[in-house]
C-alpha cells in the first residue's frame, strides 16, 4: 500500500531548494538495492513539515544529496493518542511500534509493571521501527518516542485531563464501544498491559484513578501486540479519526 | 497470558480415561524444552471437546502418552465470523493467521485477488499457525483453513445470509462503527484485500452485491495485517461477542 515514489524520513528543515544529505544507510538502499540514478525522484518527510517531493542530485556509495522541489500533502494532525506499554520480547515489540504508529499514535511510552519481563529497552530501536512504519504506510507524524518509566510513576505524575484506558482482562464483559461512547473529546492514552496482565495492587491502583477507563476486548485472551491494535482501532474508531 | 499448564492441540476423542499418544514433536517439547516427567500435568483441547486436563504417562525422546483425567473448560460457542484474505508474504501471513485465531474467527479462507501477489498458499502452515495461537491464547476453537480460491468464484458462491464487511480503502470517511451497528445479526465474514488494495474492477464487483458492506479505517494507511486485527476488533466489538 505504499506510494509507489521511496519515501524516507529525514531530520532536515524541508522547503523548495533544500539541499539534503542523506544517511549513510539511506543512500546504499536508493543506490544499490533500488539501483536509483541522479534525477530519480524520492519522498521526503521530517514529522513537522508536510511530505515533499525531492530530486537526487548524487548518489554514491555511502553518500547521497538531494534537492527538495514541491510540497506533496500538508502536514496533517493525527490524534492526541499516547500509547504506554510494557515492553515484551524483542520481535514482537519491533511489532508493536511498527502497528502503533500505523495506527497513528503520537507518542510511544515504554511502562514498567510490576510483571514487566523485559526491563532493558532499546528506544532507537523503537523509533526505527516506528520511522519504518511511517515511510512505509504513508505516514507523515513519527511518534515521539520516551525513555521506559515505571508505570506507578507515571501514574503519579499524570496529566488528569487526559484520558486513560486500559484493556483490562479481569474487566465485566461489558461493551467496549458503550464504555468509550460514553467519554467527551479530550487527549487520550492506551495502555496495554504485560503478558500475564496486570499484578492486582497495580491494577486497583489504576482502578482508583479519575482519569482510568477500564475496557474489555471479549472472552478471548490476546498477546499483548494483538490486543494494543484491537485496543487503538476501537479507540480511533469511538473517539479518534476514523469517525 | 497463557495458563500456567502447557497447553495442546490434539487431533483424538476427549473424555475422561481417554489414552493419547502426543506427536514426536510434543514429545519433544514437552520432555526436552519443557522437562517434564511422567505424573505432571498437561491441558489438551481438539477444537470440539473443550479443554481437558491430562497425566503425562509415558515421556522418551519422540514419543509421549498422556492419560485424559476431567474437563477443565466446555467448549465455548466463538462467533460465526469467516475471515477472508488476500495472501501476503510469509512471516506476515504467519502473523496473520495467529492474529485471526485470537480475534475468535471460525474460518481461514485465502482469497486470490487480481493483484494477489503471493499465488501460492502453504495450508498447513496456516493450521499450524491457527493451532499455536490457539495453545498459547487458551482458544479452544481452531479455525477451519479452507484452501486458496479466487475472490471472483467466492463472491459467485457466496451465502447471502451472510455479511461480507471488507475494509475499503476508498470508502468515504464514514464512521465504522454507524456502519456495523446498522446491521443486524448474521453470520459475518471479514475481507482485507492485498497491499495496494482491491483493482477498480474487483472493488467495484464486491459493491454490487447485496451482502457486502464496505468500512472505512481512518485516514491512514495500514499493512494488511494490521487492518485485519482492527477490522475483526471492531466487527467483534459491534457486531461479535465483545458486547
Amino acid at each position: 500500500m505504499a506510494s509507489k515514489l521511496q519515501r524516507l524520513f529525514v531530520k532536515s528543515p524541508m522547503g523548495t531548494g533544500a539541499e539534503i544529505a542523506l544517511l549513510p544507510e539511506q543512500a546504499h538502499y536508493l543506490g544499490n538495492v533500488l539501483r536509483l540514478k541522479p534525477g530519480d525522484h524520492v519522498l521526503v518527510f521530517n514529522g513537522a513539515d508536510g511530505e515533499w517531493c525531492a530530486r537526487l542530485t548524487a548518489i554514491g556509495k555511502k553518500k547521497a544529496q538531494i534537492a527538495v522541489e514541491h510540497q506533496t500533502r500538508p502536514q496533517g494532525q493525527g490524534p492526541d493518542l499516547h500509547y504506554l506499554f510494557a515492553p515484551i520480547k524483542r520481535a514482537r515489540l519491533d511489532y508493536m511500534a511498527q502497528k502503533a504508529t500505523e495506527m497513528g499514535v503520537s507518542r510511544l511510552q515504554p511502562a514498567i509493571t510490576r510483571r514487566t519481563v523485559a526491563e532493558r529497552v532499546n528506544t532507537d530501536r523503537l523509533k526505527a521501527n516506528a520511522i519504518e512504519a511511517a515511510e512505509q504506510c504513508g505516514i507523515l507524524r513519527v511518534p515521539e518516542v520516551c525513555p521506559p518509566e515505571k508505570l506507578s510513576k507515571l501514574l503519579d505524575h499524570w496529566d488528569e485531563s487526559r484520558l486513560l484506558i486500559f484493556a483490562d482482562e479481569a474487566a465485566a464483559a461489558a461493551s467496549p464501544i458503550e464504555a468509550l461512547s460514553a467519554q467527551t473529546a479530550r487527549p487520550l492514552a492506551v495502555l496495554i498491559g504485560p503478558e500475564g496482565g496486570f499484578d492486582t495492587e497495580e491494577r486497583n491502583a489504576l482502578m482508583r484513578q479519575p482519569f482510568v477507563l477500564p475496557i474489555s476486548l471479549g472472552p478471548r485472551v490476546m498477546r499483548a501486540d494483538t490486543a494494543s491494535v484491537a485496543c487503538l482501532a476501537l479507540v480511533n474508531a469511538v473517539l479518534g479519526d476514523w469517525r
